[in-house]
């Protein structure tokens, strides 16, 4: 991993040069944080830095983050534009600068009126989406990656053994949220990763469900905490499914099963092994359970910057994973109007193995509430 | 407002013909929250809604989401993909089942890998960017609007009001951060409306910067506070600046600058001002004052779901504000390498004058510590 921001960007160039384009672009995002080495918010104002695969990199930034912007050290040319007189010029600057005729942007992250603006400056302009190859580049962690990772995950897993001490029959989704986003924060969060899942009963049985204020957890419910903290600009990721006060036949085995299928992953990963192998072992675990139907979800994706970034861990993804990726191993079943079990585990992959940074148990939990 | 979700998307179709357009494509975030009153969140897989100028909508909705989707009551066609087999089947689906030529799509929102997709899936449809009018139903809050965005700024103003009572000299900025998040967080809020900028010194003169682990607030330091909480699905954005220990004859001229610009644009804003008005009457107050070279703004935005909606308070925007918008006055003026002020104001326009919904005190505050 380089340090000076000339080779990250010459990184971006060489990804330019392998797609058979002439550069790639960046707008504010986790790419672009990892490039400058500085944070920039983007909301309704363009912002981007476009690395040609030869020659040097320009930037089209709003006038108010130029003082900021100095801070990043950038010796290209800058087209800066204001609020007062829109960004159409500045666009127009950048592509007569540039001299390109084609270009890979991060399909995930650029927003389409960016995408408006580079066609209205120059409407021959071909754009690819690079957004794999682009976003490649953050995939392998450093080892200042990983322990930056390694303290988002300790922080969350503190604020889930305070959390779950704290429940009480009786209370609400929302309150049981909220009691965990403030240990985030004690326990040292810069933010959250992103909006927690915190659900019991029915609503465990969907993926992406939101705590309510009007469902009181009661004995016998599942409970899932998807959830994690941000810290220094790197996202945990876990998920833990508990019962309250007393577990069913149904809900053990459906644990059971789940359990056995993340473990399959993790006993089976090491560098080289394929996105799709992965997966097939972890969903082939639960195709031959009764509750095949269950299945929902891929195993993961990849962990960083991002809360979801490649890999994706399913089948028909055959790339080989390198030693220093780290990726979410999230096996679930989901059975609507009943329950759902998710266990999630943040995973380095090393060169004979893998090292689990989630370390909160994952035996069967009863809370006794 | 209406009340069934029929007569919500009746609304986006009228913007398809307003348009001239065959359909409105909706994205995870403001508008489709706002128009399904679900959250639903969207990562790396595509989920829309198309809403067309005649005829009902139809949906493409990840596999795992069909349980939350249940609760929405859409009775349209959905087209449903999993994560295993991609998301290419269902595109064509989706357009071959609507027939549409025409598309508009919020620009700000929509993500170039969707757009790509919905190329692939029909090379010749026609995307525009239609940012404008379909956020634009957002523009004028309902009474509940208004409600959950006074709930959120009256939280987010006890927290500050707490944490000013908690500086000490020799904090960092991260220090005073972490305080704030945690009253936050404590007096209620579901989340924080964007990551809040908590600077002091030199860091005051950059609009967006982030606060430091490594500065530590002094005597003489102004402090930048631009937060909000999120509450109910709504965003509160207030700025306040202040003085530690004691405030410099440049500190006061300056801030009270500002604040005469932020009190001009109370003053004139009713039903029927345009936006170009306003910032004009804010921005014509700054440019006459000593500091003209010190301004990089606009003066604000339109506030709701959104942190930064329409309408945009700038020169050359010369929309009509109606009744029941609400924006942000939030003039400053900003001496890169010295300090910067900024006093932000959330403004609801109302048929005589405006209603502030920011109660916290404007008076330049030199705070003990």
């Amino acid at each position: 991993m380089s340090n000076s921001l000339s080779d990250r960007l010459s990184g971006y160039a060489r990804v330019a040069s392998d797609l058979g384009v002439d550069a790639v672009a960046l707008v504010p995002g986790p790419n672009f944080a990892r490039a400058l080495e500085h944070n920039f918010m983007s909301h309704e104002r363009p912002f981007l830095i476009v690395i040609p695969a030869h020659g040097p990199a320009a930037a089209l930034v709003p006038n108010l983050e130029l003082g900021s912007w100095a801070g990043v050290g950038f010796d290209g040319a800058v087209f800066d534009w204001r609020d007062q007189t829109g960004y159409g010029d500045a666009f127009a600057q950048l592509m007569a600068h540039l001299n390109i005729s084609s270009v890979a942007v991060e399909g995930q992250v650029m927003r389409v009126f960016v995408h408006h603006a580079l066609i209205a400056a120059q409407p021959t302009l071909k754009i690819i989406d690079g957004e794999r190859e682009i976003s490649g580049l953050r995939m392998i962690k450093t080892s200042a990656d990983i322990a930056a990772m390694q303290e988002a995950i300790d922080i969350s897993e503190r604020a889930l053994h305070r959390t779950l001490a704290s429940i009480k029959l009786g209370q609400s989704e929302k309150q049981i949220e909220q009691t965990l986003i403030k240990f985030l924060f004690d326990e040292g969060a810069d933010d959250l990763a992103f909006s927690p899942i915190v659900v019991a009963g029915d609503a465990t049985a969907m993926p992406h469900a939101h705590a309510r204020s009007d469902y009181m957890v009661k004995a016998g419910d599942a409970m899932l905490f998807d959830f994690g903290a941000r810290k220094n600009g790197f996202a945990a990721d876990i998920t833990r499914t508990v019962f309250l006060d007393h577990v069913s036949d149904e809900g053990r085995a459906v644990y059971e099963t789940v359990l056995a299928a993340n473990m399959a992953g993790l006993a089976m990963t090491r560098a080289g092994v394929t996105a799709h192998e992965i997966d097939d072992v972890v969903t082939s675990v639960l195709e031959a359970s009764p509750y095949a139907e269950r299945i929902r979800t891929k195993t993961g994706h990849g962990l960083g910057r991002d809360v979801h970034e490649a890999p994706y861990i399913m089948r028909g993804n055959h790339m080989p994973l390198p030693a220093g990726t780290v990726y979410t191993n999230e096996p679930g079943l989901y059975d609507i109007g009943n329950f759902g079990v998710r266990i999630e585990d943040d995973v380095l992959i090393t060169q004979d193995g893998c090292e689990t940074l989630t370390r909160f148990p994952k035996e069967l939990m009863v809370i006794s509430c």
